[in-house]
C-alpha cells in the first residue's frame, strides 16, 4: 500500500568498492527470516554517523557512540525484530557480546564494530542466535548484496529502501548507494530509524560528518509518520575512499558542492520512501510553510499540521476539510500570528486567502485535488521570508492495525 | 461506546434559581435536529468565561470577548452543526446579527449576548435560520430543560454530557448544573469545547473568574482525545445569587472552598465525560506523572505519552507494549532525563524500575491491567516532588471513522 513506491530493483542498486554485505537467518522474531545484515568496510574509510535524540536511546545505539570515539568503524552488525531498547544493563551486555563475536571471527578490536537493532521494544536480545548466525554472514559477504540486506532490516515495513545516485568528481565517477527501513514511529530528530550510505568517493573527517549532518536536515529530518521518535534512530555515511578522486578538503569546494547534491537526491529519496511507505499510508503529504520570521517556525507550523490526527484523517478521507488546517496553525503555538494574513491552498487551489474563505474556492476545486495520491499543503503566514518543508502522510484504519496487532 | 458512561437522567439536573433554557430546530446541519439552545440569565447575576487559546478562535469567541467588556450577559445563544470559524468578516457579521434578533426579542442590548457556535469549520453560519427559530426558544424558555439543552449542543459526542451538585454554604442549600459537549478537536487550552455551568450562589467578580480558572485547571485543561486544540472552545459559569447565602467575597473563605469542591467535583466529572465519550474510545487512561522537577515537565510529559499514536493504539488492542510508553517520555523534550531514574506503572503492576525491565514484571501481569477498561498510567521522573495528572482515552479504527467521515 505504499504510496508510489516502487520496490527497488537489485540489479540498478550499484556496488561501492570498499563494502561488503551479507545477510543470515538468526530467527529473532521469525523463523526463517534474514534478519541479521553485516556489512564490512574496508580499512582506510571513514564512517560519519547520528543517533537518535531521545534521552532514552536503546543500548545499541549508546555502544555505537561509545565504540565511535575509540576506533575507525570496520563493521556493522544489524537486526531486525528486536530493538534491544529498554532493556538496561543486560541490554548493554548483549550489545557488547555480539560485538565482540563479530571481533573474534574478523580478527579486530571490538571498539571496531557498531551495532544497530530495530523491532519490539523492551524484549531482551537473544545475542547467542545472532552469534550462532555470525559465520554464515561471513561466509557470504559480498559486493552485490544491498538489496538483500534492504530486506533484511525491514520491520513493518511493507517494501525495501535502496537506490544509487552517482556524480562525476574531476573526471573521476563516484558512487553513492544507500538502504534505509521505517514505516512507524517515524519522527526522526538527527535521524530516521535505520540508514546506511556507502560511496567510494575520498572524504576526511570532520567534513564527512557536515555533509552527512547537512543532508540529514534536507532529508531525514524533514519527515514524520506519527510523530513518535524512536529509540533506536541511526544514520550512517560511509566514503571508502576507493574511487580514487582527490580527497574533498573543503566544504566551499564545487567538489563538495557536487558531492553534497547526490547525497541529498540520495538521502531525501530514503527519507521520502520511509513517509510513502508510512504505516497504512495512503497519501504522501508535502507541508511547505512561507512567510514565516524564521525557519524554525515555519518547521513548527508545519509540524502541527503533520503531526493533527484530524489533518491526517481528512487526508485519508480525501476530504478537503480545511478548517482542520487553519485550526492546526492556529494551535501551533507561534506568538502574536495574523489570521489576516493567512493563506492557505492545496496544490494550486487557494482555499484560505486573508483569513477568510477565498471568493473563488469550490468544494469541487478543494476535491479535485484531495482525490489525489500527492498533496502538497501550502501555508503562507505573512509574517516574514523564511520557509520551510515537512513532509508526511495520512492517518488510516490500517494505521491503527498495523499497531494494534504489531506484537501480534 | 463511550467508557463507563451514563446518559444523564433528566429528572436528576437540578433547576437552578435564575436560569432558564429552551432548544429550538434551526435546521442547520440536518432537519428537525434540535439545534440551537437560548439561556436566559437573571438580571443581577455574575458571569464568568474562558475561551480558547488557539490563536485563530471563531467569530463567536471573539464577540464573546467583546460584548463581555461591555455588558452583563443576560443571554446566551449556542448553536451546534457550523462552527462559524475561518468564516472571516462574514462571519462576524453573521455573529452580531444573531445577538441582534436575540436582543430585539427580550428586549436588551446585543451586548448582553453572547454567542456561541460548534460544529463544522469553514463554512458560512446560516443565520436566518437561528433568526426563524428564535421566537420558538423565547416561547419555551423554563428552568428545567438541562437535558435538552445538553443534547442540543452535542456534534459527535454519543451521550450528552450534565450533571447537578449541591452543597451548603451557611445553612443555605446551594446547586450547581452543568453541562458540556465534545468529543474530538479536543485539547482544550483554558477551557473545552463548550461546557456551561449555573449555580445560584452568590458570588462576585473577579471572584467566580478566580473559582473558574482554578477549576478549569484540575478539569477541562487535563485532558486531551487526540491534541487538536478547537477554534470554539468556551467554558461559561453563571452565578444567579438567588440561594440566598451571603455573598462570597474571599477565596481563603470555608464559604469559597465548599463552592470550588463543589466546582471541581463538577467540572471535572464533565470534563472526564468528555475524554469517555472522545471520538472511537474503548478506554477511559488517567497518565499520572510523579517526581518532577516541576508540574510543568510533569504535564509535559504525560501529554507526550497521552498523544503518542503508539500509545494510544496499543490501548486500543489491550497490548502491554510498554516500551512505547518508555519512548514516548524519552521524547517529551526535558533536559537531562536519567532513565536509570525512571519508573512505570500500570495500576499496581510495575513494568520499569530504574529504567530497566522490573524483575517481577510478567506479560501476564500487563495483560490482566490492559484488559480493563480503565487504567492508570504512573511515570516517575526521579527528579523532583512535583506531580502532575491528564486523562486521555485510546485510538481506534472508529476515530478514523468518524473523522474521515465526519462532513459525508
Amino acid at each position: 500500500m505504499a504510496v508510489n513506491l516502487l520496490p527497488p530493483v537489485a540489479e540498478q542498486l550499484l556496488e561501492v568498492k570498499g563494502i561488503r554485505l551479507a545477510t543470515a537467518s538468526a530467527g529473532i522474531k521469525k523463523p526463517g527470516r534474514q534478519d541479521v545484515v553485516l556489512i564490512d568496510i574496508a580499512e582506510g574509510s571513514h564512517t560519519a554517523a547520528v543517533y537518535t535524540r531521545n534521552a532514552f536511546c536503546a543500548a545499541p545505539v549508546i555502544l555505537c557512540r561509545e565504540h565511535q570515539q575509540q576506533a575507525a568503524p570496520r563493521y556493522l552488525l544489524i537486526n531486525s525484530g528486536n530493538a534491544n531498547a529498554g532493556t538496561g544493563e543486560q541490554g548493554m551486555q548483549a550489545a557488547r557480546q555480539s560485538c565482540q563475536a563479530v571481533a573474534a571471527l574478523a580478527g579486530v578490536n571490538p571498539e571496531s564494530v557498531l551495532p544497530f537493532s530495530t523491532g519490539v521494544i523492551g524484549q531482551q536480545l537473544p545475542v547467542e542466535k545472532i552469534e550462532t548466525a555470525l559465520p554464515s554472514a561471513f561466509a557470504n559477504l559480498t559486493a552485490d548484496n544491498w538489496f538483500a540486506a534492504a530486506k533484511a532490516i525491514m520491520t513493518t515495513d511493507t517494501i525495501a529502501k535502496a537506490r544509487s545516485v552517482q556524480c562525476e568528481l574531476n573526471g573521476q565517477t563516484i558512487t553513492l548507494t544507500g538502504i534505509a527501513k521505517g514505516s512507524g514511529m517515524i519522527r526522526p530528530d538527527m535521524a530516521t530509524m535505520l540508514s546506511y550510505i556507502a560511496t567510494d568517493a575520498a572524504i576526511r573527517q570532520p567534513m564527512l560528518d557536515q555533509l552527512l549532518r547537512q543532508s540529514m536536515e534536507q532529508s531525514f529530518n524533514r519527515i514524520t509518520v506519527d510523530g513518535d521518535t524512536s529509540t533506536n534512530d541511526a544514520c550512517v555515511l560511509i566514503a571508502t575512499g576507493k574511487a580514487g578522486n582527490a580527497e574533498i578538503n573543503s566544504l566551499d569546494s564545487t567538489e563538495a558542492q557536487i558531492f553534497s547534491q547526490a547525497l541529498n537526491d540520495l538521502s531525501r529519496y530514503l527519507a521520502q520512501a520511509i513517509v510513502r511507505d508510512g504505516e497504512g499510508a495512503t497519501k504522501f503529504i508535502s507541508i511547505a510553510v512561507h512567510g514565516g520570521a524564521d525557519a524554525a517556525e515555519c518547521r513548527q507550523v508545519a509540524y502541527t499540521i503533520a503531526h493533527s490526527p484530524l489533518v491526517k484523517t481528512a487526508l485519508f478521507a480525501s476530504d478537503p476539510n480545511w478548517g482542520r488546517i487553519l485550526a492546526a496553525v492556529g494551535r501551533s503555538g507561534l506568538d502574536n500570528m495574523d489570521l489576516s494574513k493567512i493563506n492557505i491552498a492545496l496544490d494550486e487551489v487557494q482555499i484560505v486567502a486573508g483569513g477568510q474563505p477565498a471568493t473563488d474556492y469550490t468544494e469541487a476545486r478543494g476535491q479535485a485535488v484531495m482525490d489525489q495520491s500527492e498533496i502538497t499543503i501550502h501555508v503562507s503566514l505573512g509574517r516574514g521570508n523564511a520557509e520551510d518543508l515537512v513532509w508526511t502522510c495520512d492517518f488510516s484504519y490500517d494505521y491503527v492495525k498495523i499497531n494494534a496487532e504489531y506484537r501480534t
